[in-house]
């Protein structure tokens, strides 16, 4: 399948950037023919039948999905496994797509508990209704699980000798980089503080995240009115009681990071 | 690579079932030659020479991963997505491909969530410094989201016309069955109550289930002493007072379903 002849129908939640974001950087990174379906007029409405079983194909069980042809894809990391290839946004080679699909799915884990930092009892509860043990979360989140994910990125970077540390996977840009870029702006967005403390120690994740944002591509993409502002409704949030600095407090805890 | 061939070193934590228990069913229903290497003598030090960065090759981030030979791979779906083709448990088909990874995606997001039934603020921390609010967060795990993934899971089975409901894609078995069998037993464990109160709900899945524990490989397997009992340092836990039924409270949440 050419790209020039490819058009994907991308199905996300219209107000925010949210995990349907890392499909649309590697549609505009790629100059690939997309709709964003739920945006358009109608559009919401033809993303409830695939959700509801309406419509042939692959049932999603959340957006992002995307159709391609006959095809409908769902789970952000797998729809960025599909499309990838047919972009020329990660290298042939099987080892390299394992390893990019394997950066993806991390990264895919981080995402979670940044979301779980305001909503660590249940998504369908409003955050107003889980602050208190959102702050206990995010405590947790900014000492130990956000360094060692930015950190485990770094060391990724770090030991990608094909690319002198440039990019994440082999000798070239590819999709898990436009992920690792959002993963950063997101984290700027919502936990500024904990960020300004981190950047110095991950500085070949610093600039791959500035790498991306010059990309032609990109840089137009994030001017445009495509890209929606980050706002309290996606998975970055910004709630200043969850980026502030925690109190040591003597703990019990520790142990255990076997999941 | 002939299955005949090949050689598979799995890397998992030794005294849980845990993620590394998806690697394992898939190994042991194609009847794969592997080394579950933490669990041999100078295993688990072995395993923390790949997690500290010792090893060629990708760098996991978490156990389980597996080595091919001089590949490294990562992340549960990813490993599982790596080995299938080459043991034959996924079809050819580009989109059948893409369907499993999406339901083995799924699965893993729901297995993330039933981990954080027990440990909602941090993997760090023991079950016991976190204990009221896990009453709370699988209270509505309970209500909503395995009632939710179940639901999910049999639709996709009553919709596989092509094996007539009795495997997830394509016409036979294929490693997400696998996956959806684990899934079930652990909530047996774990959710016994609840678990009773939803399955009459969920036939398809329930057979699935038995039709998987009665192939002949897997069968011996859960015999063995391979097969690790589940207990309570894994992901799926019995702690009663997760399991019991909620009381009805007024709740003013119950909106968003947005991730």
């Amino acid at each position: 399948m050419k790209t020039s002849r490819m058009r994907v129908e991308m199905y996300y939640w219209p107000t925010i950037q949210g995990r349907g974001e890392f499909v649309r950087l590697l549609l505009e990174e790629a100059g690939a023919e997309y709709v964003d379906v739920a945006r358009a007029k109608g559009g919401m409405a033809a993303m409830m039948r695939f959700l509801e079983g309406d419509e042939p194909g692959a049932l999603p069980f959340a957006p992002p999905f995307v159709k391609v042809g006959d095809t409908v894809v769902s789970q952000t990391a797998n729809i960025l496994a599909y499309l990838a290839p047919k972009l020329g946004l990660v290298p042939d080679d099987e080892a390299l797509r394992a390893e990019a699909s394997q950066i993806q799915l991390t990264i895919a884990d981080f995402v979670a508990e940044i979301h779980d930092t305001h909503h660590p009892i249940a998504g369908s509860l409003y955050y107003e209704d889980q602050k208190k043990e959102a702050k206990r979360r995010a405590q947790e989140f900014v000492k130990e699980r956000n360094p060692k994910y930015l950190r485990w990125l770094e060391d990724v970077l770090a030991r990608n000798a094909t690319s002198e540390g440039r990019w994440l996977v082999g000798r070239n840009l590819t999709y898990v980089d436009l992920s690792a870029f959002q993963v950063v702006e997101g984290l700027r967005y919502a936990f500024p503080s904990a960020m300004a403390r981190i950047e110095r120690k991950i500085p070949r994740l610093v600039a791959l995240r500035d790498r991306v944002a010059e990309r032609p591509r990109i840089a137009a993409y994030l001017k445009s009115e495509r890209r929606l502002p980050f706002n309290q409704e996606g998975i970055f949030r910004r709630y200043p009681e969850l980026d502030a600095t925690a109190p040591r407090r003597g703990s019990r805890g520790g142990r255990k990071a076997k999941r």
